[in-house]
């Protein structure tokens, strides 16, 4: 085996391991770009299927080209009966990430990807079908109901979601929020589930297995999650004014707070002010008087005494919950968006493939000799 | 965002994405050791059950403690209801690991990982619970019977497999044939579907994501999978004769021949040697006299032609078909043995957590214009 070189940093921070031409995170004068277009830009114009279709198609549709992409989104939300059974055994104190998970993996197993040749159409499926697994599970867990999740007045992936969660057609203020949201959270370059749907690929794996493994990523706390933990802790305060004594006190016991700073933005997360604007409105709509102003006072607080700014997941927690949505559902929505960024990136490693299989330092014994078991201590 | 370092190779290869004190391959004079330990000296003597203890607790087990592990697999081999109900319904065509995979899956969400401090009887349940999963949905898809996957006469994991696909205990050398396999499959430092374990643990996700993970990179053709290929390539030929005929013609060709060569090892596969001389003594039991032969002369004719030597996956081809395994089980077996050494990297990965986030070369557009949809072509 050839000499290894050591990596400066652990982690690969910083360190190139391939090419991407999908997005730019934390380049200077535009936060983040999706196939070179900025996120203020898309998230003012775009509907999230124009995006996953940017991302997955390399180019902007046009008029005739998204009717039919959102014609065949619609054609692919019903879930197979095997797949509603298997939801079905899931308990309902099950964590939703892990129903994601399931769910993906017994697709591969009823509609496998059997060559390459077939990715877009399961890329779609997956696109089409995702609100439908996580509401299909949620509904019948904990009301009892199996909905149909085939035949909805939406056309949207976002209204679709909040359509089969609440059994009713969202307003169009609730439908623009969850499309934002989606586009907001479909890409980010060589993150960690990003990046384990590349290691995946990188076998020549089916795409099921690439979006299954990024999915069991996205369940960890350091990755996904940290809006569901934002809202954890805005529920704790009944007022700015607690909400400044409580962070005062949490960061004076060093307690890890979620929802601030980021690992590759170093002065602020270009998603911030975007998401931020919509659940101002959306808090103006329910004529909450406590959510809202909690998460400003805690933004300003936290960039007073420690400079550290709000990321994507901040104001998204009190967004979502202005829409009636369980805080436990917010990382799958994660899964329903950043499916596209997933997928477009494992396109892009099979395009130009080499295993993904690096090396690593040994730190355990040269040499063990090997005992009888009876002589063993 | 500081400025990123360009690596040599694509897919890290050569390039050191962390530390461990598992696993060294290719190192001169033993060319693979789990925690110090020469595979030759573990396959010659070991129990499975011992490498798996040795590589999940860092030390060779004493009979007491091999006994109560023995004793705690044996009594983790149910499947529960909800996870023999998702098997069943998983159709006879699934590719075997998709099974796997989807089985991983939904064990995570009847017996969650709720917090590290259970990540070992986590691990120890999949240990002793995989075997069960493949052969229930296997014989039920194929057969139409339930089996009772708790009670066995075997109480080795390799023997337990056997018994419970064929319904019956197997003799000596064919118990004794699977635990070498296990053995030699066990741990491979940072391959890609160890890989994939690890970033998924540097989430902090839990321990059946990590796994869940692996099981879907290890299915892509250029990892697991080559022993299936080595069985259909040594199944074409009838003779010695036969097999030097084709294999020089399919070199001619240039085309694809898999259980030969390997990314790390470049004079010969230390597993090899080890597995040949089972295979050899599975034929003459079976008293064949075809596909061990046939094997031998493609080991001769890739040497002599291309100085490409058999990797661990060539003669565990023929090895496995003499002991009535079918083909399409050959790669979940690997995961049988395999998820010893996923779960002891993630363990070291939780013990000493970085996010693994690298970065990317963008080579998209560095611009783009926003054009309103019907003015695109």
């Amino acid at each position: 085996m050839a000499e290894a070189k050591k990596l400066g940093g652990a982690g690969l921070r910083g360190q190139v391991a391939g090419e991407t031409a999908l997005c730019t995170v934390g380049k200077t004068g535009a936060g983040l770009t999706y196939r070179g277009y900025d996120i203020n830009v898309l998230a003012d114009n775009a509907q999230f299927e124009e995006v996953a279709y940017l991302l997955l198609r390399g180019k902007l549709p046009n008029r005739q080209e998204l009717d039919e992409y959102k014609a065949k989104l619609k054609a692919n939300r019903e879930l197979p009966e095997a797949l509603r059974t298997v939801l079905e055994q899931i308990p309902k104190n099950a964590h939703p990430m892990d129903v994601m998970r399931t769910g993906c993996s017994m697709l591969g197993n009823l509609e496998t990807e059997e060559d390459f040749s077939q990715q877009d159409d399961k890329i779609d499926r997956m696109l089409a079908v995702f609100p439908a697994i996580i509401t299909y599970w949620y509904r019948f867990a904990n009301e009892g109901v199996r909905i149909d999740t085939a035949n909805t007045e939406c056309d949207s992936i976002g209204g679709v979601f909040l359509e089969l969660l609440h059994g009713k057609k969202p307003n169009e203020l609730h439908e623009q929020v969850m499309n934002v949201s989606l586009i907001l959270y479909a890409e980010h370059e060589f993150n960690a589930s990003t990046f384990t749907a590349r290691v995946c690929a990188s076998t020549l794996s089916d795409i099921h297995s690439c979006v299954t493994g990024a999915i069991g990523s996205l369940r960890g706390p350091l990755h996904g999650g940290a809006n569901e933990m934002a809202m954890e802790l805005i529920q704790k305060f009944n007022s700015p004014e607690e909400a400044e004594e409580g962070l005062m006190g949490m960061l004076e016991r060093k307690e890890k707070i979620m929802g601030f700073g980021h690992a590759i933005y170093s002065e602020s997360d270009p998603r911030n002010a975007i998401i931020k604007k919509w659940a101002e409105k959306l808090s103006q709509e329910v004529g909450d008087t406590v959510l809202y102003p909690v998460s400003v006072r805690c933004e300003e607080v936290m960039w007073r005494e420690k400079k550290l700014f709000c990321n994507a997941d901040f104001f998204h927690a009190s967004a979502y919950h202005f829409m009636g949505i369980p805080t436990q559902l917010f990382t799958p929505i994660f899964v329903m968006s950043r499916v596209s960024g997933w997928t477009a990136h494992v396109k892009e490693q099979r395009a130009n493939n080499r295993i993904i299989r690096p090396s690593a330092d040994y730190t355990g014994p040269d040499h063990a000799e090997w005992q009888p078991i009876d002589e063993r201590s």
